[in-house]
């Protein structure tokens, strides 16, 4: 059995290594391509979700999403990791001019969940803005995909920080008010969060290895990943590319891959914590609080990352 | 060498087994014990500090601290824990009606430090507002203390959430705007954080023992150990008390029995992390922030349980 899924996302170099993992994987269907803000601004990331479907003929539609936070104004993207153009700054060959479908993305999730209730997965790795959205014009969304599966948050698990301030992660960070509402939403939804996600790293070497085994898909991601490989080296002793938004998809394709918590998420939106996401694991017991009468989600807490770069290696690989 | 403290307490049960630790340990020479809210109101507090200090035949004086946080009304008091008298209802047998000392406590902290600049070391293991009002009155406070020691915050390492909500802890939360004044402030501070001191457990039988090799130091604190190991009981499989202040003081006399880690620390003044104390860790690279140019303070992040114990219990053993 296939999963159907929806790709949420603002490629961003670790966006494409996802987006071509779930092309690659037997065991994903993909419907469509929703793109939203946040490793660049809406166009940049729009126009590099037409370029990565037309240069890896991909078959799914592209839906453009919003280009700005729920309530706030965007914050600037974060050039210094993907590059002037998002994808590390590579030339993109032999680019065709293409159009977005007609349709808002949120209004295609939308759509999208109505046509096959109970058996869409949602995959999201940027700012969770398109999601609010789509709960804010529907909210039986929530009940009508199968799941959503994050790659977002920072839970402190094992002292890990965030990326953007000390607690905050970056696709929380940048839409803190959408988060809370996704994090809130009576869906079945699993946070794929830096705590884990920063203990997958693709090394220069791995990223070698797969351009001899991955085909055209293997020589793009490791040109793509040089720049992104380049920032994270000095960071936190990391040597190479940190598979964030991957490895929400590795999680969608085998979550045992991953030990996760369960309890419910609040996100901060205002104050030096802006951004931050914090979990009362079920069970835990405190006074009256925020926390209280929110539906149960997942959040991962632990990673096999030998078993996820195997997963990655052997779904990339070309005649596998 | 003894180390010169100030005790800034709010008794309750484990500050009076921090309490009669100090008193008790050889390393350490006890100037002053100053009152704050916290586990009860004000004069209860006071009322228990001077009741320990007449049972227990403690030379230290007592100084009455504030009544309320620096800003914002003072939360109620925490009886399911440390019962209605702060002491877990035990009966204080014996009590001779006293009074405090003139002096309010954050201006007796300010003249003994004065009085032994570089010598002292303040262990204040209540909500921090006493040292607040000590730092607003003389900010040289900071440069006259040997270092500050403190008993509160939760970082999050090893996924352990706070105690009033899940990232708060109870004394931070207690008066968030002293905390940050506290924890920004020029001085060598060191919180012994909830992180570690959850790891470090008085099971009932380690409270029997005491009991029989203690003296009456070791009956009244088996006595009122009970009701705070029923608190507990049943709390995240914890069996037995823990032991948050008197691991403060245990820094104090052996510091190798942790690990810690530097890094500045802001405490959130707002929204549902209320109280949070969040750490940036030397070194970590961010943008623009609000721990920007703060003191680098210590937090510790590990603890030797075995040792920690076995130093309680031979400091207190009667004729040791």
């Amino acid at each position: 059995m296939t999963h159907k899924i929806i790709f949420d996302t603002d490629p961003g170099i670790d966006d494409a290594m996802a987006l071509l993992f779930i092309a690659a994987s037997p065991a994903l269907d993909l419907l469509a391509i929703t793109t939203i803000f946040g490793n660049s601004d809406i166009d940049t990331t729009t126009r590099n979700a037409l370029y990565l479907k037309q240069r890896f003929n991909l078959a799914a539609p592209v839906f453009k999403g919003t280009d700005k936070p729920l309530t706030r104004p965007r914050n600037p993207s974060p050039t210094f990791v993907h590059g002037e153009n998002g994808l590390g700054d590579v030339e993109l060959t032999g680019l065709i001019p293409a159009q977005p479908e007609a349709k808002p993305a949120h209004q295609a999730i939308i759509d999208l969940a109505r046509k096959h209730p109970g058996e869409v997965t949602l995959v999201a790795v940027g700012p969770l803005t398109n999601l609010a959205l789509a709960l804010k014009a529907d909210p039986q969304v929530a009940t009508l995909l199968k799941g959503v599966v994050i790659m977002g948050g920072a839970f402190g698990i094992a002292g890990k920080p965030g990326n953007v301030t000390p607690v905050a992660e970056a696709n929380i960070w940048n839409d803190p008010e959408a988060a809370d509402l996704v994090f809130t939403a009576p869906w079945n939804l699993t946070a794929v969060s830096l705590d884990v996600t920063t203990q997958v790293v693709m090394s220069p070497a791995y990223m070698d290895a797969l351009e001899a085994s991955a085909g055209p898909a293997g020589v793009f991601l490791n040109a793509i990943s040089k720049p992104y490989a380049a920032f994270y080296g000095g960071r936190d002793g990391i040597e190479g590319c940190c598979v964030h938004d991957a490895a929400a998809v590795a999680f969608v394709i085998d979550p045992a891959l991953f030990e996760t918590r369960r309890g419910s998420v609040r996100v901060v939106t205002e104050g030096i914590a802006l951004g931050q996401t914090c979990l009362k694991a079920e069970g835990e017991l405190f006074g009256p609080s925020a926390w209280d009468d929110q539906p149960i989600q997942a959040v991962t807490v632990a990673v096999n990352e030998a078993g996820l770069l195997a997963l990655y290696a052997q779904t990339m690989k070309v005649g596998a």
